[in-house]
């Protein structure tokens, strides 16, 4: 059974933790940070039977309350458990459960990969991967359908390249999909030939949902795998809390099954995938926090634009690479109204998904129109806010908006912004500080699995506005770049109040939830470079280690079936 | 808030009643009952804090161990609470939101009941009621749209006759229902029509739907107060545990909220409505039990045939009086292994209903067949099982298979029966004592909403074999009656066996949970008439008082909006 397997598996990660008494944890190197950026320092904490801290201790001071066990924190830096303002639980997870293969380095190699996993794996009707690069096989030319047959003849096999813009199919996967020499190839995409018309096995682009549409969803099993797997990920990346940016019901009867089962640790505030998914999984309202503040449906997410690579972001003016083309609306004014207005009337909390300047300006007046009605503490969010017309900054501080950023894209995207848009509509791009200045409250996440499970890499990045190998020298418009307390404090108590857990979770004070990492240097002490290759060392949820990096993690490997 | 005031409701329902302590509940005619029917008699039960029963004490004993309260039954007759092996919780419950016009007496009366209710509930876009009678009015015609919109003329009105053939409507749910001059009278339907052909308000039969079928789904709101009002129903009548039957996935949301919130006191066992809500609400298998035994979803609910009544159940032969006619299937005997097969891969219970012979045949058969794959404890149940080929009844012992059943029909429907089958097909009609003696397990049911909440009028049915006028005279085919202690057996430990949930609730044993009720005699020594007026004194679940006759009940009235 692959719960009980999960639930042996996580019992070895609880190890000599003491539980169920209250607990010193002593010489640290504390530090909590509040939501302006000033910060804490301390020594000590004191945690109840119930996680929550009751007592934070300065230097030489004792706890003032009997207590049952003391931890010695060796003198490392504890900060609190970073929140992950936007990231992809489930999506995260999934991923983990196909076949990786981005380190093979020859055409054999992936194919030998490929008939393991395929023997392992007897009960899988269909073998799924990504990664592959044929540049990196020194092959000269695509795979093929035929190679693939020769290892995996009795199912459909589907593998993503590792840019994500082309797949690999045998030819069961192509007769799964219908693609014959008849198939025309889509506006936007192709299909690979070969003598006659014949599909080859790639599609590229707008080909690949042709093969892509007929993978069954994931079993309910596959799905708990998952769950445990994201949450690993999670956990050794000092993540103890984030934001589901668009659960779905399958989604959410998976992370209670966790929790009713026990094994859900990371504290999740999920947004619903859709108004109706919100009303199915909330009902009359936000639910409640559930499992000792592991789990609420908060509200839900809207889609208003796509994304600047693909140039679906929406634009005031058009893409500077693509005249005649200002990106597509996802939504209308009055759609995203309507919706809005659904959520909002039952208190659920709206989170937008705005990326270009234009998307921004109607997000924002949708937004200051509902307020009239609306009132109250609503904390509306916009996601990524990546392009926002300046003029349009200081309204993110007049109608108390929650900008939810997730500062890799900003060195991933940089100049792929400057080709869409050019220089001169840059001014708004990124802008953590003047949205600061302006009054807004910044929230920062990873956007996992979009981009690396790594809020560390996200702090170096805000600090610096440079990559990993340091370009651009001296920072992508180094003035947007802000203060480690600041960032640390977007990582933290800011994305915690973003999803309305301020006082459960998201600074070491009395009162909240016992959630912090230790880590191998202070963030706030240290240059870029060095706080990119922090290392966490330990996770802590609720006064309960569960994470210590030399530690072997018991990760649940691969699908299981029931019985 | 809707749900505030339903806690702080609840809160009053347990007035004075222990908790969290061991109590002993001293000084009461106890009884407890086996699945054989064999009794065991007590004088008191001592109950642990999580509301488990540790000892059953004889006369004159006293508790081993140390115990914080005493409650002194005062000499009157404990019996486990009863099981009601199938019901309908939110059909109960939102039933109980709907305008009851069955107590008017004139059309004044009636018309003045539409306008006050109206006028309380203006947030509720329709009107919705039942209940009415234009015969016992006097009216000598049927009502009018007319005469409805003169009392409501802002929202549509539906209102069902009290036989449930005939609907009342209003001008605007004529039109919601685009019911107009030009509408034909569908077939097995007839709309009442004034000059010209126009729709004078009434739809009888098949022509309801084209209005009913308009009704805006409940929401969420109403969904918790329809749950709450039907638990309070449940409990005033000594229901302390039941199988669910056909819950959809809103139903178990809603459920899950009273869980979560604190107030879910009944235990249910869930049968999901469909193999898809199974799969999305269980994932990879029936749930953990949750809230400390209160709810698990077990498996599915499959309909396999229609009802006698309209001549929709499945016989062997012709209907008797309507020859060429033998039912409908609602699944292929394919599709029914199917589905069954898919929940019974993962553990899921089956739930077969099956009322004509033909059906409880082909339930049968499609049992034997699948009993040979899927092997070990699967407790197939068959619901209602009412009319079964007398040479199929030993079936059901052979396979261990449950006779989910519910006496009450059997009075409800002998004369009926007799008209569909003809006296010599009847052999086998609700044969309580033939399928116990053939070794299969009884499960007693109210099938509320369907009909009344009542479990002792099922005890007084099912040792009578007449109904609550005495007739017929000796009993329907009484050699079918069974014992008291078999039918009270099939109602408590039975039918929490048919659940899967004995060792948990079901007997009063030790190590199941304390929940029983008090009456007002001994419905094992009395007369089946005197059965029949038994009273609930009090219910208890878990050890605590949750209802209790002598207490004016805080049921919530009526519709909430949020805020």
């Amino acid at each position: 059974m692959t719960l009980s397997r999960i639930a042996a598996a996580l019992s070895l990660l609880f190890f000599a933790t003491p539980a169920l008494a209250d607990t010193w944890i002593d010489n640290v190197e504390g530090i909590s940070i509040n939501r302006d950026g000033s910060v804490d320092r301390f020594a000590g904490l004191v945690v109840d039977e119930d996680g929550r801290i009751t007592e934070v201790l300065d230097y030489g001071d004792r706890p003032t309350r009997e207590i049952d066990y003391r931890v010695d924190g060796q003198g490392r830096v504890m900060v609190p458990g970073f929140i992950d303002a936007h990231a992809h639980l489930m999506g995260l997870g999934l991923g983990t459960l196909v076949l990786d293969l981005s380190e093979t380095r020859s055409l054999q190699q992936a194919l030998d990969a490929i008939a393991a996993y395929a023997a392992a794996n007897p009960e899988r009707p269909w073998i799924i991967g990504r990664g592959w690069n044929q540049e990196l096989w020194g092959l000269g030319r695509f795979p093929t359908a035929a190679e693939l047959d020769a290892v995996v003849s009795d199912r459909p096999v589907w593998l993503e390249r590792v840019d994500g813009h082309a797949g690999w199919a045998n030819s069961l996967a192509l007769r799964a999909g219908n693609v014959t020499s008849d198939t025309a190839d889509p506006a936007g995409g192709r299909i690979e030939r070969g003598a006659n018309g014949v599909p080859a096995g790639v599609l590229i682009d707008s080909a690949m949902p042709l093969i892509a549409g007929q993978v069954p969803p994931p079993l309910a099993e596959d799905r708990d795998v998952a769950l445990y797997n994201a949450q690993s990920l999670l956990l050794r990346h000092g993540i103890t809390g984030m934001a589901d940016m668009g659960t779905t019901v399958e989604d959410w009867m998976t992370i209670r099954r966790a929790g009713d089962a026990g094994w859900l640790q990371i504290r999740v505030m999920a947004y619903a995938d859709s108004v109706d998914s919100m009303l199915l999984i909330g009902g009359p309202g936000p639910t409640q926090w559930l499992y000792d503040d592991r789990l609420r449906l908060n509200g839900v997410k809207l889609y208003l634009d796509g994304a600047l690579g693909s140039r679906g972001a929406l634009l005031k003016e058009d893409y500077e690479d693509d005249h005649g083309n200002r990106g597509l609306p996802l939504l209308s004014g009055t759609q995203l109204r309507n919706l809005m207005s659904r959520a909002a009337l039952d208190n659920f909390q709206v989170a937008v998904h705005a990326i270009g300047d234009e998307a921004n300006d109607v997000a924002l007046s949708a937004i200051e129109e509902l307020s009239v009605d609306y009132t109250g503490d609503r904390r509306w969010r916009i996601e990524h806010a990546q392009i926002v017309d300046p003029a349009d900054i200081a309204r993110f501080g007049q109608g108390g908006i929650v900008a939810s950023m997730q500062p890799v894209h900003q060195t991933s995207d940089m100049f792929m912004a400057e080709a869409r848009l050019g220089d001169d509509r840059l001014g708004g791009a990124y802008a953590w500080r003047t949205i600061l200045e302006n009054g807004g409250t910044l929230a920062f996440g990873t956007d996992a699995p979009v981009e690396p499970v790594d809020p560390l890499a996200g702090l170096a990045v805000a600090v610096s506005r440079t990559n990993a190998a340091g370009e651009p020298d001296g920072g992508w418009r180094s003035d947007e770049a802000i203060t480690r307390e600041q960032a640390l404090a977007a990582y933290t108590a800011n994305a915690a109040y973003a999803g309305f857990a301020e006082g459960r979770f998201g600074r070491l004070v009395p009162g909240e939830r016992a959630d912090f990492v230790f880590l191998s240097a202070d963030p706030l002490m240290a240059a870029p470079n060095v706080i990119r290759d922090i290392e966490v060392l330990e996770t802590w949820i609720a006064g309960r280690r569960v994470y210590a990096s030399s530690i072997a993690q018991p990760l649940v490997e691969g699908p299981q079936q029931s019985e």
